[in-house]
């Protein structure tokens, strides 16, 4: 019987199915009194769940239902709950738990708890061992610090990319490293580097106020050491070179990935650093203020996603995989059309 | 005629002579209004130079004077230098020059100069093409820049090792970057890695609150995301097990290698960096700013050097260069005897 006990959704099998989702019911972590559940209405498609279901990452505790850009209705609220009311649009991302005590989150790191942190898809909770599920389904249940209200301004199948892909990048290597980062304020310059030129005019629509194509003779020479940071959003490593990129970084500049390429990695030398004294890192999505900064930024400057939308089921589904391994969308897949799609199930 | 023309030092001709040194006269850049030249008295040897004797970092100006921990007497100072006056006691370090006019220049990163960044031995000067000979020898001429007042407090032979090595590790790792580094300003809790217990004494002399020996089992375990920063001195990359060292990072902390091993480098994935989002850099000698500071420091905090003390000449420098490649100095080889060494030299 599905929800309040279960959800709803389009699970993955396995990489041996990549792109078949099969509709099915599963249990729910059971209820506890921070907890929010949340009804989804859109859901954006991560270049994590492509990853996750074509066993590019490695294992994972399939069958598996992704999702972590969500957006919808919080349907049942804990009686603990302080942030929420019920009946509210809220969004959830890529991380439903958090241990709340240790170092981190104390910290305000709980982005990297490394006590309890529950991916909003694909993690055991504990105490049951029930697996964490994501927004290709009917609900989703995460704790309330995980749980953020939407501006009003911003539209439900708009700003479902932010609350992954867009955290991440306004993580605190934007806003917050003291010292650093100054560029990368409101006003900083920008320049979108890119292979080809295909991408140019969405780019400077963007706002961009330049644009490299790195499929270009000598793309790097005009740049070198101007950089403050450049964050590497690349899905892949194959033929990347580093050093190129690298030469560009002003002195103690931030080379930062946001994309996890399922290669095997890439070989750097201290020698490759020195130059410029450059430093390398990665960022694992970002907390709660920071979300609930960037959503505000987002709605008062008008910020709005690239997106296409795709309705929620199996074709949908397939069609939207089979696009994200081509790299054939701009930018970002929105599911849509829950209501339609799961009415029926969730009668039942 | 040696100097004030050509100075007379103890040459490398290649890796094929490894520890080999013949004593040769060689020409001195043209004197400028800027430069000092320094009469040297001691002079540390640094890995550096066991790297680019060796041929370990690839190819060089063979044949090469080198040593850049340099303490000596300005005997000759230019027109225009303000900050030294003939026959004060000075320093000089891995740098002997930097444009002065570009923006690294300006922004008080001449270490990393791009436009025309001369190290103490193996460059070559502009215009003359002249290559840059080091403290293995009677003189060494330098920018003023470059070239630094050493203070009372501090003894000849103890504060050489300082010039390369000490600054390397002070710089603005340590001292400048805001926000991060707190726990590493005075005061900071400091342990020292090592493969086994056998430098553990030393290390707590030095000041050391804890130890790490990395050939235990499960060493890095009781100190998961603690560390701010990570020196990393390691000569060599092999057998290194780069995530186990990461993962005892806090959450933003920096891992900065100030070794530069001969190895291809380290495979890096962005997947092990984000679990704590650290930062993975290198960096290159120190500025002006933080050579003067760290000296004042030593000084005012009574910092020593553990140094060898070694004589200079052929019998010295192979012993010296054979021992560094077994790693078998505590800590620091310190060259010494020049007067007597190069009297009669510079008499003919």
């Amino acid at each position: 019987m599905p929800y309040p006990d279960e959800a709803v959704g389009f699970m993955a099998d396995g990489p041996e199915s990549f792109g078949t989702f099969t509709k099915r019911a599963y249990k729910l972590k059971p209820f506890e009194e921070f907890d929010i559940d949340v009804k989804v209405e859109a859901c954006g498609i991560c270049g994590s769940d492509v990853h996750t279901v074509s066993g590019g990452w490695g294992e994972q505790l399939f069958p598996l239902c992704c999702g972590h850009e969500i957006v919808g209705t919080a349907v049942r609220v804990g009686p603990k709950v302080t942030t929420i009311k019920e009946g509210q649009r809220v969004g959830i991302g890529a991380q439903a738990y958090s241990c709340g005590e240790c170092k981190q989150c104390r910290n305000g790191n709980e982005n990297y708890c490394p006590v309890n942190s529950i991916n909003t898809y694909g993690s055991k909770w504990p105490d049951t061992g029930i697996v964490s599920q994501g927004g290709y389904g009917s609900h989703v249940r995460a704790h309330e610090h995980w749980v953020f209200p939407i501006p009003e301004a911003l539209e439900t199948t708009n700003v479902a990319p932010m609350l992954c892909a867009g955290l991440t990048a306004f993580s605190r290597w934007y806003a917050t490293v003291p010292g650093r980062g100054r560029r990368l304020a409101l006003g900083a310059e920008t320049w979108a580097i890119s292979r080809s030129r295909a991408k140019e005019a969405d780019a400077k629509k963007l706002g961009a106020d330049g644009y490299i194509a790195t499929a270009e003779e000598g793309w790097e020479k005009p740049h070198l050491t101007s950089f403050d940071l450049i964050v590497n959003c690349a899905n892949s490593s194959k033929g990347f070179d580093l050093p190129r990129y690298l030469s560009m970084m002003d002195v103690h500049g931030r080379w930062i990935s946001v994309g996890l390429p399922e290669e095997e990695g890439q070989v750097i030398k201290a020698q490759n650093l020195i130059s410029n004294g450059v430093l390398i890192g990665a960022t694992h999505i970002g907390n709660r203020q920071e979300m609930l900064a960037m959503l505000k930024l987002a709605a008062e400057k008008g910020l709005r996603s690239y997106v296409e939308e795709i309705q929620i089921g199996e074709e949908g589904l397939k069609q939207a995989m089979q696009r994200m391994k081509k790299g054939d969308v701009r930018y970002r897949f929105i599911l849509t059309g829950y209501d339609k799609h799961f009415a029926r199930d969730l009668k039942i």
